[in-house]
């Protein structure tokens, strides 16, 4: 998983009938790079969360998996370790 | 997901007979990296778009999945946030 | 598979409900990114793992894969070889 | 996908005996990376190509998915767009 | 595929009980990043070799696909091409 801050929303009004409900988040990743993630947990600007890319993202949404590649899975309380 | 902008048309009349029909289209990711990107959605050039890649792009194909891995899911109407 | 350090946990209580028992350690890899990686294996902080990522971490859980990208699937004992 | 130029060809004689016919051929992605992808289209060096990756790659194969994770699918002719 | 040169081996006794019989070997691939290769063709240190990666690694193995993101597929005897 990716770790990331929320910085933005993204509006698609035209856009492909199998995406599901929830919203496009942006999300810059630690290290600078932006991705924009699916987020059904109603996560908000300058939240810090967690982030699956691929195919798993899309495999976790009922029925048919939509075209989905990126989906916020937890948002983060704290951390702690040896290098902060 | 990747947000990216439109900027070209790839021809390739030699090609595997699995592909589906629309437009293969590069696209210019944030950051300057391209990909050529499938679009059923008549996106045109100039346009901002989202772009999902890897297996999820090839599943959303009904039938057999074609060997597609990035596919246009929505054009960008808007972005609003925190860092813009 | 991606070979790494364990630099610290991360927690998020407000998650998926589909996110299995376990940890998500902090990893740093080798050359300098770092990425977040569940662990059922009782990693510690300081500990070298091997990680692997995207579709094949998920498929490892028995049952419905969850949404998770990232697996230590094993601690580094040493190596060996031509550069060290 | 990704565009790149054929650039060489690969032999590998000693290898898994899933792997199916076909030419690796070495491609420059443009940007400078490089990758083997698996050819079954007869491209030729110099030749401008459009490479799929990742599992998309493997499941184009008529039966078990061979471990092959790049696939030319197409000659590139022309491309016309804004950037060029 | 990634063209790489084996330049080690590893070892992780403590591991997940699913992971088959065969070796972690240290590759570096063509511009510098290393990554780690699931070997069952007794590959050495030194020898340039062919990694697929990603879920096509996994999906090689007979029965349920272990959690293996990269196989060494082929050992490399020569190339050729317009640019070496």
């Amino acid at each position: 998983m990716l770790r990331g801050r929320v910085i933005g929303n993204v509006w698609a009004s035209r856009r492909l009938d199998e995406i599901p409900s929830g919203a496009f988040l942006e999300v810059q990743i630690e290290g600078g790079a932006t991705l924009i993630a699916f987020d059904v947990l109603g996560s908000g600007i300058g939240e810090s969360v967690l982030v699956s890319t691929g195919s798993v993202a899309a495999s976790w949404f009922p029925g048919a998996a939509p075209p989905i590649d990126a989906l916020i899975i937890g948002s983060i309380d704290e951390t702690a370790g040896a290098q902060q």
